[in-house]
């Protein structure tokens, strides 16, 4: 990536992802601000899905939420559109996945509501800046995703179990990184389990029910975050009629500092 | 007040309040205990207030809310009823006072949607805790509260100024005060403003909008958080054709421990 995009303001990086000149990974552009997952659905899904992650802070970090049938996140992007600002969307019918593009505006109508999610990249950033080393990172693949035992909070039609995503490292560098990402309890905060995988239901820490593998070297502790594709699987289950997320790594670019995020 | 009062379980202080035996503020009962602001609202008003909170967290940081037609603060206090538990309530319609109740079982429909928003409660006990004294509580009245030219963030119908509530400290506790109360992020949280009133739009600082006016020291400085009237104030200005709150001091003790609200 030319080091210019790491720098460029989120404003800059969303016009060019809306001319569809960006159509890959958010990954690193915009440092430093807020990136976020989406999901979208109809109105009459809005308050429990809104009230579901309300109870299940951890998993489901609300940034921010436009109101019906409108595009624009006021709160995090006043000049964003998240119809047309995610390089690549997919689109789900009746809980199957339909198809993906770059552009849902004319999917869109008066009922739609969009959620836009915190993700990892916030605290990723900030275990970085304190010398914790990131294993996907390092080995240039998508953090490692489980299902666990542990359930959500229920809301209205909305149920379903946590999944948590995995970063392995040093007994030492776990103490760090529970200060670090306690800091940030707005995007997923401190680790919901630090240690045996078999206590939250995860038979095989080799096999990720969503993305890739990682290794964990000898004297590694395996350290375990809410992870924001919960409430995207939570709201699957539901089968609506329409629900359209954004593709994974494709995420939007808000205006808020992650520091912004950092209560202490 | 007789001590085991202090002392005993929160479901104890529901049920005796639930029966009338107690029908006053309940400062001072189940100590260490979130206690919580009411507000029942109609199911069509309840995303946008939901959406208000969440935008808001500050002046309004959501305990529970109870689904549709149900009683039941699910996350809060699962044996409790919003219906009964609160020692006094406040009924208005279309915006206007017009009664107090102890129970409101019979106005309850199948539309009823409660949310128990976080009160000072929490950090004035995480204070005193740490040798921060707090005049209202020693000058034995309400603390003094005040509209500010501070706007919420607005969501749907429901906008408005921010209410602030009062603490005159020292500067050498005011800076402990930041600290102590940015642990509790979920109740209020830190400050919203230190020192000069007119600031934020507080013209005479010996007359609060609600509650009491207290002594100011030589010396020591306003310290201000967001409050939880907020809330309650710009829910009333849509003029909800129903709308139930409790009577103020009169709060909903929940079965969540003030500490589990720390996030360090």
């Amino acid at each position: 990536m030319h080091l210019s995009y790491s720098t460029i303001h989120p404003s800059e990086a969303r016009e060019m992802i809306r001319r569809n000149e960006w159509i890959k990974p958010t990954s690193g552009v915009s440092n430093g601000f807020i990136q976020a997952n989406l999901a979208v659905l109809p109105k009459e899904l809005a308050f429990d899905f809104l009230l579901f992650c309300q109870r299940n802070p951890k998993p489901c970090p609300i940034i921010d939420v436009t109101e019906a049938g409108s595009g624009t996140p006021a709160l995090a992007a006043p000049s964003g559109d998240i119809k047309t600002d995610i390089p690549k969307y997919r689109i789900y019918r009746n809980g199957e996945f339909v198809e993906e593009r770059t552009d849902v505006t004319d999917l869109w109508d008066e009922n739609m509501v969009g959620f836009l999610i915190g993700c990892s990249f916030t605290f990723e950033e900030a275990l970085l800046t304190n010398g914790v080393p990131i294993r996907h990172i390092e080995e240039k693949c998508n953090v490692p995703m489980y299902k666990t035992n542990m359930p959500c909070v229920k809301a209205g039609v909305f149920e379903g179990p946590m999944v948590v995503s995995m970063r392995p490292m040093s007994e030492k560098d776990a103490i760090r990184a529970v200060q670090v990402t306690s800091r940030f309890p707005s995007v997923h905060g401190a680790p919901v389990h630090i240690g045996n995988p078999s206590a939250i239901g995860i038979k095989d820490i080799t096999k990720p029910d969503f993305g890739d593998n990682v290794t964990i070297k000898d004297g590694e502790v395996p350290v375990f975050w809410a992870c924001g594709v919960t409430p995207q699987a939570v709201a699957m289950q539901v089968k609506p009629e329409i629900m359209i997320t954004h593709a994974p790594g494709h995420m939007f670019i808000t205006d808020l500092k992650n520091e912004e995020f950092a209560i202490l």
